[in-house]
């Protein structure tokens, strides 16, 4: 595989209130499936110049439509995959009695392999079609069917993060591990099939293990204090797990952990709280949580879909961000109802607007996004950017700069394309503010009929056209 | 056209708290297209025995597949045709921002007769396959282009109503009536002409007009009173009219009607408050307003996409519901971002959960509705037969008896149906229960993917198998 050469509209998230819209790129990448190099506003006229400069004048280089455009990959930054054969049930329980009734019930179901091969083979085709190119998932507590997701995963060419659920207490007699002891040599078993994967790989592999304590209630305290000792000696080894999701939840851990003075500080009394710890929902957390978290430099996964559909709450999503806490946009299904992020995206805009109606006419706050509508920009960064700094993957993906991995859409917003609630940019004029429409189109209005290709690393991976 | 008779399963809406879920119906369907007669789970074996007794051992039996079924048509109660060029933008603006810097540039160009039909041969036909049965159609201020939409609606055999705006005042140069004369001597001549394309129609035909005052903003004085005498001797004339939308909207009309104690009392005052007026979102009403309009009979069209997209607000519709106001659901593209009912039901059901969890702690009520989450009956209730009330269409559409049209929805929930965000039931057990998890799996997760066969009166006009 030699440099491929792509000429046409790029978007390329900057920071959280920025993103470049540009028409007529050239951007190469290279036969490792990093890029290579990206010129801005190349006329068509000039094309072959600029591949001669580059030193690329045998390449071939592939046009993009009118109506297409480049765009880094989304990353979802928690989701379950056992959970999908719930997928849009149970929305009327909250997240404890949604548990017993709905979740685990389902979830020892993947003790049986056949069963969760073929949930599995859908569940990630699925994921990578709706155009997540790094997908942070919980399995089950099983360790074969989780080493079977992780197998699946990567013979599909996904970046992902896979965990095995550690959950040896308050769980149902049916579907909880046996002891800390188990949890942790089944967990140390899944880090070593996992790493085994890539073995021959010099880069960081595309599929990595992910510590998964389920959440605090479901551990024990030596559960969790052998997984902090886990990571102690592995700085690379990321860690996911629940917090602050709910009141009931949060009552219950305070129950458990009383000698801890909030939910963060469970964590980070056993060494799980650290800048490469994903933290999905965060709705309730209390300012000196907020504090920790920031200090520690650990990542929340904004679920608001789930949120919203589980009634656990808000997510005050501008805190985070004014206090420098990293966040990610999370599908969270079946707590959420969607596996696209282009839902989380629309939904993570309702959440921002609805703290913002709440907060409307009182004292406004001096942060940038506090009590404020989140941006196009700052959805998109969310959506890649901002997924790609919690899962501790910044300077990889998330974004288009020479060395980084080409893990990247190529969106069609046509309004032929077969999406009916999309309507195209046909007979708009070009350029900037044109491409910039059709960002905000996809975000609001597209799906997974308008991911023509997914790439990770370069390589096509799925997507309508794949 | 003779009779048609269908095997396979019902969902049939009964009232704001209950549907049935009816396995194995034959359900008939006769040559003018209403429901003859639906009898209830009927054996494999039973099939023939039973045609026989109903007296159609000659007409052919269409089956249904196992993840397949019946129910009736989504009806919108408040979308915007022209303003399809939009969806999907200007989700940073306010509504009166957004009217001046989105909308109305957009509207104006429906001048051309040539753009006009390209847009609304093009929005009609994603409506219908969207699963609409009936709408309800904002136009343009034009009179031609808005003929032309009727006439496109009526060649597509979509049951609707369709008005065009009036509007005389507070509106730029360029886009606005030059009199209160001109714009009624246009509604006069749109009503004239909509009712001349049913003219042999002794049934109430399909498209009817309804008058369209934009909102009391735009009206002056004399344009209302001419609309409220128009009413006056013609009780089956629909009006749709915005209501309380946004703050600053609801103050600049308490300025413009100070005589009135509320915005509800301005379309009273001028006889437009009845039992068949549309009032769309009704974020803010005040409570002597929803007496009113519970005395008036009319009901609300809650268009909860819209109304968080815009960061107009959240409207209280437990409350409406508990006071025995009439509530539909309404898309309102381009404020909303999607032409779907079903986007319409996840977004309330997300705007009442919004409303639950704020009013969590505090005293509750003794209501049904309010501050309580929408379940699946209410839901499917708000997107048929609510509709069908807010339309003054109740005793037609909605739900499926005898006598009433057969506007349904062959729907497919099946994993292989091409939408991914939805996870079929095949492995699952038949019958009642199944069938209500189908249902609400299609509610939160469906697309129009899953609308297979979409008829209206009898008709096939639209779906995936159009
Ligand atoms: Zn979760
Ligand atoms: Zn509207």
């Amino acid at each position: 595989m030699s440099t491929t050469i792509y000429y046409g509209s790029v978007v390329n998230p900057v920071n959280l209130t920025s993103f470049q819209a540009l028409p007529r790129c050239l951007l190469a990448v290279g036969a490792t499936g990093c890029v290579e190099w990206l010129v801005e506003d190349v006329e068509d006229a000039l094309v072959r110049e600029t591949m001669g400069r580059m030193g690329c004048l045998d390449n071939v280089v592939i046009p993009l439509k009118e109506t297409e455009f480049i765009m880094p990959g989304f990353i979802d930054t928690h989701t379950h995959a056992p959970q999908f054969r719930n997928i849009g049930s149970g929305q009327q329980y909250e997240l404890l009695d949604w548990l017993s009734i709905v979740t685990f019930p389902t979830e020892t179901k993947f003790a049986d392999l056949d069963f969760a091969r073929r949930t599995y083979s859908s569940v990630v085709r699925r994921i990578i079609n709706n155009g997540t190119t790094t997908c942070c998932y919980y399995g089950t507590l099983h360790l074969e069917a989780t080493k079977l997701l992780a197998d699946i995963i990567k013979s599909y060419g996904q970046r992902a993060f896979v965990g095995k659920c550690n959950m040896d207490r308050n769980c149902p007699d049916y579907y909880v591990e046996p002891s800390a002891e188990a949890s942790i040599d089944a967990t140390e078993s899944l880090i070593s099939h996992i790493r085994s994967l890539d073995s021959n790989h010099t880069e960081e592999p595309l599929v990595q293990p992910i510590l998964t304590p389920r959440f605090a209630i479901s551990c024990s305290p030596p559960l969790l204090a052998s997984l902090g000792k886990l990571v102690l000696s592995d700085s690379s080894l990321r860690i996911q797990t629940h917090i602050s999701e709910n009141e009931s939840e949060i009552e219950l851990t305070k129950e458990l952990f009383p000698e801890c003075p909030s939910y963060a500080h469970v964590y980070d009394s056993f060494g799980l709280l650290r800048s490469n710890t994903i933290l999905a929902h965060a709705v309730h957390l209390e300012p000196h949580e907020m504090d920790l978290i920031a200090q520690r430099g650990a990542g929340i996964s904004h679920c608001p879909t789930s949120n919203f559909n589980l009634s656990s709450g808000v997510a005050p999503v501008g805190e985070f961000l004014d206090r420098g806490i990293k966040v990610g946009l999370g599908t969270d299904v079946s707590g959420g109802y969607s596996p696209s992020i282009l839902n989380s995206v629309q939904t993570a805009s309702i959440a921002a607007k609805v703290v913002a109606m709440q907060a409307k006419g009182s004292k406004p706050t001096s942060g940038n996004f506090s009590d404020r509508q989140l941006s196009v920009a700052t959805l998109l960064y969310l959506a890649t950017l901002g997924g790609a700094e919690v899962c501790d993957l910044k300077e990889r993906v998330g974004s288009f700069a020479p060395g980084k991995s080409f893990d990247a859409l190529i969106v069609n917003v046509s309004d032929k394309g077969g999406n009916p609630c999309i309507w195209g940019t046909g007979e708009e004029e070009k350029g900037k503010a044109a491409l910039e429409g059709m960002l905000e189109r996809l975000l609001f209005c597209g799906d997974d009929r308008n991911i023509a290709r997914v790439f990770i690393q370069g390589k096509l991976v799925g997507g309508t056209e794949f």
